[in-house]
């Protein structure tokens, strides 16, 4: 492949990216998609090495970025941070702007994840990953941090333009909080929201009070549909936005006071959210779609979240989704990193 | 390489395999080592990724398995499922069933591991392995389990065939207990008479009381011996099995209550294994045999599972046999995910 | 690439190499440098494994290790031998010499890394490398032990080279103590005054009263200085090795008391090393040199090592040094390891 117009670009959010930029990383991913194996890129990274940096550990998602990385045919480096010396504020250790320097000589992209227990307030792992890409000359790709997630965005609308057509443009996609035991991200969710906005859907969110997401996602979301005329909306009803959705995205997220005192409560969200044992995502509730589609970024809490009759339903596309997680990174890395 | 007749099989014990289906991979195996790097298989499994699930640790199993896709121009990726959030009976996670689905997306095959203390009780690793197997369109591959061990089968059979010739029908094989500080598990030596049962030989198992192996086992090796003609014995006597040996297979293992109350109990075998200190394989027992070869999983506990006399010594064929390990789990690869 | 005069060859620390053969490795290392994935490199080690083996954690190391054998086209194992269940005095397990004996079977090359915390006082490390190069029929590369860092040492002339010009003789480079709070190897300093000492550069060393290094590494600089008619010095003053000097290597390493009792004493090193404040390579004493480059292994401990306006000014060449890790170690395995 050639340089292409993304070549050294970072994915922080899609929201930097241009809906021009989404929709050319989609449709490569869909080539991708087609020919899986074929020579045409299965020597795109040859050689090259792309290091995942896991503060927060992850099976799927260091399977599929070093999946990525093996059928382009270059290299992921599993990495865990632990074990460098960084410099913080209380101990001796590098500094962000010397590894990240050091890292551009050796690698030809860097991903790195970082959520909840690892920060000590929502924003610190943006904040990092920023810094890393201010010091760093190679694409930073986030593999889900506190406030975004692009891959998965991508994943997902990679997903819905599966099944709902390649013009999402009108379709109704709900986020729907579930409760259960995990006390999860924002990540996930606000980069659905953000993405499928940006493509053309109405985005409706449904959360018990005291689950409201970050006021500059739910802004951004909320310009992005009217900038494409459509409809956002937020209820703190448990079924009120169900009726007429082409997607239901049903997921678990930590509440708005899940940081306090510099740490991360997880016991006392998953304590709190377990008793809103009413948000979840059932048959009963799916009937009141527009013959929905069941969306999760996977792992599912099953029982939680969603039931066993939904997850594993003829209208569930949860591993359709998480397939499309190689597909996309496949595309990203292509087109920022190669060339 | 073409698509073989194993495309898409699991190998869970080679005793679920077909005697034509052993030799054949036994032969592809040796044609293998003869053409290590040879163009004709290094492409074999381009771009592909195995994935390798290590509920227990282990360096030689990880080194043979992430060498065997590396030659056949593939990746291993060297997975810990401590760090997946797995559903359990106490725990929110994920399904088997969902994990399953989704690697089967990913990777060309699935390697799993697990043993002695990652198991309340004999037979859960077996269990779990074969609800991976359920669920996942790709092949399973068991690199150790409680109650098998058909890659460490293969690669005997495959040393055998070298220093005894091909055909092993008729030769004669002692798997004896030796005592050590280890508390190891049953499934290399199970897995051992399963397959020289297989292939011809006679079979005998010498232990002290209490250090039974599974009675299924057992039974099917008794009916492999039978239904070639051959005998089968199992002695609690230290010296009487070395008789004529041309194989002796010296390698502790744990006894009959080794689980009790939901666990392994490691400090209780060891104790109660050191004991037996005249369980250990000598050059004075050796002498008993037909100029038998020393063979040994590796790794060996010098001092008590042998002595270092014997364990170095000229008839000793370890190293071989641990190197087989590379070659046969190639062709498993190939046999079963390529194409 | 055809097999070279160093094929086979371990490299334990540059001592043990020709200036020949040190020329020829920094001369491959400079060519691969320009020709970075050009194909007259990137097969060389094709569907070849090398294994790491870190008894201590580094991100640098094994990121520069593990690319350089991507790079080459083969693939790095990082290994971790805690797993391994190696036999010591009180406890049952593998031998280095079963260990190292199956290992040349699968791998083409070993690299070990053993530091301080590791080893229970200085030179086990050196001993460990040593006994698996005895029972290994693979090259073993030092990735850094107790008393050497070949291919640090490399690196740091690789830049020399490329800051002062190919010919360093009659350069002269000042290893400075510099106080901090990490307690660190000699083995970098030690490998820089070897091979500097080799290319016929004079060679300084600064520390205070308590810190001075291998007495038979700094014999072995002093013969090399004066069989190439240079000089070498040793001085307790902060101030004095400065003058005149084209290079500055200021970097903390732990004191001559460093072990003591069966163990490395690090919180005693660190609250001792902390109090010679003067101990720190700024701009007013780099005034004092040649125009001279500061040097450094990475990682810096900004503050205590040096000052940031030097370690990130114009005369640093710190991160040209770390690049060059990649590059001279990709030599290294090229030259002894393929073919």
């Amino acid at each position: 492949m050639a340089k292409s117009n993304l070549y050294g670009r970072d994915l922080i959010t899609t929201q930097e990216w241009s809906k021009e930029e989404i929709i050319q990383t989609l449709e490569l991913a869909e080539e991708m998609q087609k020919k899986r194996f074929s020579p045409e890129f299965s020597n795109v990274l040859n050689n090259r090495s792309f290091f995942m940096f896991f503060y927060n550990p992850s099976v799927r998602t260091r399977q599929s970025f070093e999946v990525a990385a093996t059928e382009l045919g270059g290299h992921g480096l599993f990495l865990e941070p632990k074990t460098m010396r960084l410099k913080t504020a209380t101990s001796a250790g590098e500094t962000v702007e010397d590894a990240a320097n050091v890292m551009a000589r050796y690698a030809c992209g860097l991903g790195i994840r970082i959520l909840e227990d690892k920060i000590a307030d929502y924003g610190e792992g943006d904040a990092l990953i920023r810094e890393y890409a201010k010091y760093s000359e190679i694409p930073i790709v986030s593999m889900a941090h506190d406030k975004f997630h692009p891959c998965q965005g991508l994943a997902d609308a990679m997903g819905y333009r599966k099944h709902l057509g390649k013009d999402l443009k009108g379709k109704t996609i709900l986020h729907a909080w579930g409760h259960g035991a995990l006390g999860r991200s924002h990540c996930s969710v606000q980069e659905s929201m953000l993405i499928c906005s940006r493509l053309g859907m109405n985005v409706r969110v449904a959360h018990p009070k005291g689950y409201s997401l970050d006021p500059e996602v739910v802004k951004w979301t909320k310009k992005n549909c009217s900038d494409n005329g459509m409809e956002f909306a937020v209820t703190n009803d448990v079924e009120e936005g169900y009726e007429g959705a082409e997607i239901v995205y049903s997921r678990n997220w930590m509440s708005e006071k899940a940081y306090h005192g510099g740490e991360f409560h997880k016991a006392e969200e998953v304590e709190k959210a377990l008793k809103f044992t009413d948000w979840i995502c059932d048959e009963k509730k799916m009937k009141l779609t527009n013959n929905g589609f069941f969306s999760h970024p996977m792992p599912v809490d099953r029982g939680h979240e969603v039931t066993d009759e939904v997850a594993s339903g003829k209208r569930s596309i949860i591993i359709d989704i998480a397939e499309n997680r190689l597909h996309v990174q496949k595309a990203v890395m292509a087109l920022t990193m190669a060339g």
